[in-house]
């Protein structure tokens, strides 16, 4: 079993209200291969970087399973770098530099390896890029899942409409979902976007956790209550990481089990928001997953005997 | 088994995006009492009312098993008035007119009959007006729940502090969780308020659900996701009156059983935010309660099989 885990492989300096770095690797394929590879392996990464990406990072995600044949380096470009700042409620974010870099030469060639996975996951890219890697498939995979954003929407909605079409799971977040739909309900906005082509359609909502749409069923799974939100940079690539993850692993696209693996993903990405960066995904083990899926069942379960 | 509701009666006249009322009944005391009347019966009212509130109103709510003993009637004057406009995204509100009226001579006396109530739930008043109702009580009742607001912190917040000492639920919303408590994270929140005398402290995010927190634990309870949010008005307090229906029926105190009574709040909720005021409350049955409590476990309830 393997996911491809098509995304940015980048630089992020980030300012939060807890403090600052001013260069951390990020990317969300970095952050998909750091969640993911707890559950699957190999993760088989899709993504490009220049002569700066520390060979040390390469080496670590190799380490967790992460092939590499997919990321393309170009000796002399820099890396995709991105620049915010977090708002003290941590679910609204300034963008202060994006630097393409090597993103705008990004034209993925799937190894041949890659060419029948069963599990797909498209990070964020332009959705040319998205159909094109779809297009590289041998099969249809079992499960295509995509991340997009409200800038696509203005500037390539109608490549954005095809790649729609040719997948089953979209994850975006509240406010890109009203945009998507022109609807402000966030239940008609779902109609409206699942008949764009997803069947199940993940709409995340940051601390207020995570809906899951399919055709008339709607689970929802909330966001750990934490102390402290540290840095919530990559926290939505983590869950994708975590879900997609998940069902990879348990090969079972089943709404059940779609339901388990947005906890699972919540659960990844509760850990990602407690330092800057991908750090805190790099040390935590199978344990401390098992104990914070714990956390989750108690946050939510509840007895019902009624009257 | 009786629940003891103290609170306003009143006029409210409320605008959203959807329509506009210019005068319909609402009140704290209203909302928890067409709540938690689907629950216990007699809910023991404690309020004041002016020469122009409704007959028909008072003879709805006895026919629910409401008692009517403990509202004041002022002959001269007028009910107490609000008045509000809601903005798009129904989370937030202008309050445009408050006219105390006959809020202003609120004195209230418990009835004999009342002084034994074992369920005890204080709207949002003055605390001295709380604390009073609560120093009328025979024997120290089996859980008194409380809601306040940030004025009351701005300007009688040695009688909020007297108060909190007394009671055992606090319901307030996210907003005056943070104000109350001068702590950002709603995990530190909560333990700085829980400090402060509640041993229970249940926070309302609206859209965005509710949490319980009591010593180290932490539920959640997610509001369903409805096609169209019609007028929130009355939500925090039909939520309130769910609540406290429940556990004056069960009689059970027990943090498991606050988690099923939050559920019962949050589906009494979803149904008052269908109309404008109570009328949606006015016509629900005990069957579409349970179908809409049946939506709720389907909505959080997972499976976890892992690794």
């Amino acid at each position: 079993m393997s996911l491809i885990a098509v995304g940015t492989m980048a630089f992020d300096a980030i300012e939060t209200p807890f403090g600052k770095v001013n260069q951390i690797v990020g990317g969300s394929a970095t952050y998909v291969a750091y969640a993911a590879s707890n559950f699957v392996q190999p993760i088989q990464q899709v993504s490009i970087v220049g002569f700066d990406f520390p060979q040390e990072e390469m080496d670590g995600l190799a380490k967790r399973g992460v092939q590499l044949e997919g990321v393309e380096i170009v000796p002399d470009k820099k890396s995709f770098f991105w620049s915010g700042r977090y708002h003290m409620d941590m679910n609204s974010r300034d963008t202060l530099v994006t630097d393409l870099n090597v993103l705008a030469d990004f034209n993925p060639v799937l190894p041949e390896s890659y060419r029948d996975s069963e599990f797909v996951m498209l990070g964020n890219l332009h959705p040319s890029i998205q159909k094109q890697v779809i297009l590289q498939m041998k099969n249809r995979p079992k499960l295509i899942a995509m991340d997009t954003m409200n800038f696509w929407m203005e500037v390539a909605m109608p490549e954005l409409e095809e790649v729609l079409k040719m997948v089953d799971v979209l994850m975006i977040n509240d406010s890109e979902a009203r945009q998507l739909s022109g609807q402000f309900s966030l239940v008609k906005a779902a109609k409206t976007v699942m008949a764009m082509g997803p069947k199940y359609l993940i709409i995340k909502k940051g601390e207020h956790g995570a809906l899951l749409f399919h055709e008339d069923k709607v689970f929802f799974a909330p966001a750990l209550p934490l102390e402290d939100v540290f840095d919530p940079t990559g926290a939505g690539d983590t869950f994708a990481g975590g879900f997609m993850g998940h069902i990879a692993r348990t090969k079972d696209i089943s709404f059940e089990n779609m339901k388990t693996a947005i906890i699972v993903g919540s659960a990844m990405a509760s850990y990602c928001v407690e330092k800057f960066g991908p750090e805190r995904l790099k040390e935590i083990t199978q344990e401390d997953i098992h104990t914070r899926i714990e956390q989750f069942v108690n946050l939510v379960n509840f007895d019902i005997e009624l009257v």
